[in-house]
């Protein structure tokens, strides 16, 4: 059960409104690398896992999270507090109104459709989805998948530090930002704390495929690195010998039944294409008077080889 | 610049139609951890990305990941042939074709919306959405979650295997699960081979709060673990006495100018609520003769404390 | 901040495993109207209130749906604990396996892409978003939604009670059922706590249109009720003669500047529709032999007038 | 069957293009509390309606809605106007043209995707979903949830006329604004049609829980109203004595079948935390020669306590 | 203005409730081929647009899709009739009300989710979204889209009839699909009176590459058609020697300010990856005493070559 | 499978960096008529189909488009490469930062969230959907679907040429928009070579409905042209007395079961409404003391008729 107590986690003093500012911060509050989606994920995970160790530190860390959501949902409700008032009360003209709706960044949204609390969207008005969320209910994937979550969590608070020069957000940020930092770690003991966590899951890599490394980009700018090379890499860069990797034919196929195969000759006979003759089509007609029109024109010539 | 090769990277031989299997299988063509988020990811970092060991990783790597998408397309593909012929020919009774187009699982919307033709949806008929994807701009974040992705998707080909007994798909299914372990191991290298990747991005944590572990679901069931305790951490349990972290208030606060605040007054005047009165409301008013029918019903009655 | 009690609001007691029941569950686990909606809704009014009372209040009601979000998605849990592991350790034959996670609604994509761990989307799969929030951040509207949102989460609650005969998952929906009759009570009282509540903001109604019913479905079926008749209503049938409301002319019409002018006759100029000659059409070169093939076919004609 | 007269229900008049204020006008176009949100919540419900009284009101009222669409994306259009023609005929330069589609908001893409054609998009770009509908087919819920989507329409048509002096785009939207006015009133007057219509639905309360407010948000602002006390309320303030609310153990449990018990056992087992080594880490690894950087930068220190 | 006549466009006479048809029936109301999609379509088209001609014809249509819309509603709440009342008023034992909402298709989400009332969803219960609709406000290309899509409804319809034996609704359908086929027609001559309507709008070709096929799909199975051969087109195999097109170098370049370079440089040395050493990754920590296990299992061996 | 050469198949050369600029470019690459949408159009139609002709002219379109979102994604890569940099590095001063990445569009989402990547969204921030896809499966649909996005993407790359006076820019756009019409141009051919092709599918048109014309939208504005007047058509002006096309009541009917009909008639019982009362009701409760405050205010008023 989830207990509230009205002290944030960390205290949130801003020194002025600024709905621009805020809809930037609305990245880490509805945005696909925000509180909620952090919250979430380790909640959902907690939910259905067994070891008590992990589901114990789910719980921990997916409270903190709604708490850290707490916190940036309070910073964007400061920022966005003047024109909150303003627009609910039409204490300003029409036309000082449109200027103060129109910050910048999604700042109208946020002030129109939201009338400037926080709508659960990110710094383009995206609203928040489920399709941010990437557990998949196996352990030693969740938990990369927390590792990495957090580690774009840091970034995305050190960019929202390096935009704003109010002293109180930029603390309150800093600390958020290290907090991730924190959980980051949380989740590192805890996936080493799984022996045998690599390849995840219980099937062994099939033989022959685990250790290649398929060149598909080639060209100036072909690299090596212990990614790509070393004894523990068998690489290959003659890829058209080795298409298909198996030695089949590289064809899909499927048995049909007698009344598939029917009609699916009835359905290609129908809609076959005939290539042999050179149809009159819509774009024929509709080319008109200037048909073949292709001219050089200013600005839109390609240079000289 | 893109090319294809007709052939497959890995040749596929379906048993038997069955779109019910397609539709699994669906997960990895238009899911969320399906060969099109894979390439999609990549791509993406590719494109931005200036160190040039990296940049060729992910353009192989991508370029690899849309020949998976062709591959696990042409396994739908091929288990919907049937019900693909038999719809456009209208060579069963209705009766049959209803039946053909109930298979099972999202089965219905494939034949019906999509024709049989592979719809980058997951296996619940959800359109693919660019919200899966997780890049943002910054390596050590960046191959954090490339390594994350190829775990889930490692552990989906896992599960998609263990559900079907047609042998040509298990070794498809096969072949691609493998080729996200060598992937994985890719991103891994390509990790740690920049220096100094912990904490990601270039600020350092905020002094107090990186090695602070705060304990906030209590009761039965609290574990310990290197996650939680340790030299390295410092343990909050008694987190009435630490809220705040940092010693204030806990309040979220801002400046609002002079006119902010006049606004802001008025309309708490306005819309204040008056706790005095307990007001008859819409849900008194529609309780009618029945109000207050609070009674124990059979199987809906708490248990006896 | 927020806290956490390991032990739920209210037991969770389930007699055997069901992933289709499981899925059913889910319209309040991640559905438009289950508890993270609720939660969310509260939580984001939260925030940006001002008044005292109604903040405490949606602060409260905010966690406690948090709280029922973990019950809810506890007994998907539990409903889905059986094929979890079998995925997993693949402790059954493809066949059993595939038969497993194909058990109905939407069990199949939670088996495979959530390894039965519960996944935020509604019972059809569709991913939890922000779009099903309707906070807008004036009281008066936003506790009309509050309103509503509790009496559609108590006709869903009633409606999973009446497929299900489990008794455990009864009574703990007839918990979580009844906790939305309170919840509505108390936004209830919270509403006409606030004086002078209708019409909901500052600015009244314009002159001659606020009590007018536009009777604009007409036909057999017309009806009267105290919605469209009465004193207060003055009613429009004759739509024809009422077109505008305002008098004037009907139409949308903008002062262009010269220059605007000038472009917008160039392009009608150049697209202009040429209504004087019937022209061959694509439609007309791809009619083919069968052209104007319309034929009376069996179980497709139109009954005899 | 619908019908469409040429004339709109209210004359546009709008006295200069400005593509800025045509997308902040797009909330009530293709906008969550927009008039196709309104349209189709009660034509959904009309379909399914059987009371012959609120399916006349409800088909009048779509239909009603429909016609205002009609007039917001007028004025949409009117808007417009100016940008489409250049954009369409280049008749500006580049660097002129370049301004014009960037004067703010969501112009942009108003501009560049829909060519000044009104989009069905909200104010931030955000294309229009049935999410936003929350008709579920039951009345005495569904009309709550109407009555509250007019109380939000109010309000935002009353935001969007504290931002535009264009006279005539202020008038027509003055005339939207009071018809939902009088939208909600007849919604009011069918609601309270109904006798019995709280709760909503046909199952009573749960006895023991529905008249009992649990203050689960606690701490300095914790207040008092009719909402939380008074003769009708049990009030819960301590907590932890009342988890769970059934006097159970709090636990989630579900009886597994013999095979489901060895299998999760397996799985246990097989991905158990091992919490009595502390692991060397991804992130000890990539910690390099900076470990533990934990540093006081300025601005980004925390007060002193 | 809209107006609405009570009887529909054609009469809806369906045998008997049937909720898996009817979760088939939701592609063409909430489908993205549906006719809500038409009906938007058509409209938003119409209140761009200028020239009388297409002006009218597009609310005509847009007009009768909206008529189509509620037929197709129709029949879906009757084929739902039956579950509707059943779960409203819980008159069947839990066992048999949990068979009747799983009766397959969407019908489970159909009938908790919205009440036996048609959603406005697809087949797979996805909620509808604007961002089906195509239009972007530029006639020649508008005008193919409405082709198009008339044309993939009238397949679908075809589907429906293919797989539905109840008389009145396969008279229904014929109905509608036949619709399709005259709204089709009707776009086709509106598109041709366009005199020149290709290519659309107004920029010619670039001088040289609109005339070329470029066969970037090569192997077994390059096929000869008019769309890639004929004097019309110049052919490209040779793909290697004509990257780039313009004779270039084929990289993308930008000029960077000092600044910009400054920082680049920073960025790039700071995060550079280090290719001469083979450093030890968390796969290599995670690799356990199985390390390496890739070993030939049953149904998960390649093929040999 | 997928092979890539690191040249581009048109060189970009980018004059300086301009996110905003970028930010508009983004509708071609990550929005709804751009490359990403164009690709998997024709890849997905590709794998089900069958005609060897088209299956390789749609792999061979399929995969240059994969070569045009990577052009498309180099521009933005370049045009943000400033932005990249400086954020990551915060060479700037936090005031300066801030101006930096509020440089207009949707810029402010692609520095902070994406880095300076080009994320796959639109110029709005919408991240990219499947639901952008029309493939349903049948060739003669499909192809003209594709006729008619090749058309759209044409008038997109005008309209960007269109804003932009960077030559660089301006000519990679030039070649794309050429290469649409030339695509345009084979699916004409394909479209065309296919025999009998209108109207789609199978079905024939419904005896006596597929050349009527229905006059929906009526009043001043009427027009006539090929579409709706001419021999071919017959043309219902007179709806009242055409209302329902089949002769039919114009109702919606279904037989129901003994039991469904009861079900059906206690559920209307009991949620009947009474027409016969005024109803007093919350709005009422609501309206307060100034109820009934209709009045004129300034900017508000109706014009005099």
């Amino acid at each position: 059960m989830f207990m509230h107590n009205k002290r944030l986690q960390y205290t949130v003093r801003v020194s002025e409104t600024n709905p621009a500012l805020a809809s930037l911060m609305l990245e880490q509050f509805g945005g696909p690398q925000g509180e909620l989606a952090a919250a979430m994920r380790y909640f959902t995970q907690a939910l259905a896992e067994d070891d008590p160790g992990r589901k114990d530190m789910l719980y921990d860390i997916a409270t903190e999270e709604l708490s850290h959501l707490e916190i940036i949902g309070s910073i964007v409700a400061m920022l966005n507090k003047g024109v909150k008032g303003s627009l609910a009360e039409a204490s300003l003209t029409e036309a000082e109104m449109y200027l103060e709706v129109n910050k910048g960044g999604d700042s109208h949204t946020q002030s129109i459709l939201y009338g400037g609390g926080p709508g659960l969207t990110n710094s383009s008005g995206v609203p928040w989805t489920a399709a941010y969320i990437d557990s998949i209910g196996e352990p030693t994937a969740d938990l990369r998948s927390n590792i990495a979550a957090e580690a774009r969590a840091k970034i995305l608070y050190e960019r929202l530090i390096n935009v704003t020069d109010d002293a109180g957000i930029k603390e309150a940020l800093g600390f958020l930002m290290t907090r991730e930092i924190a959980h980051q770690k949380s989740f590192e003991k805890a996936l080493y704390s799984i022996q045998d966590n690599f390849p995840p899951g219980k099937l062994p890599a099939m033989n022959g495929y685990g250790d290649v490394y398929v060149n598909t980009s080639q060209g100036a700018g072909d690299a090596l690195g212990p990614w790509n090379e070393g004894p523990q890499w068998t690489r290959i860069d003659d890829l058209s010998q080795k298409v298909p990797a198996d030695g089949g034919d590289g064809q899909a196929s499927v048995k049909l039944g007698a009344k598939e195969q029917a009609a699916e000759k009835a359905m290609s006979m129908r809609l076959k294409s005939d290539a042999r003759v050179d149809p009159i089509t819509g774009a024929d007609l509709g080319a008109g008077p200037g048909a073949g029109r292709t001219t050089r024109i200013e600005g839109l010539h390609p240079r000289p080889h």
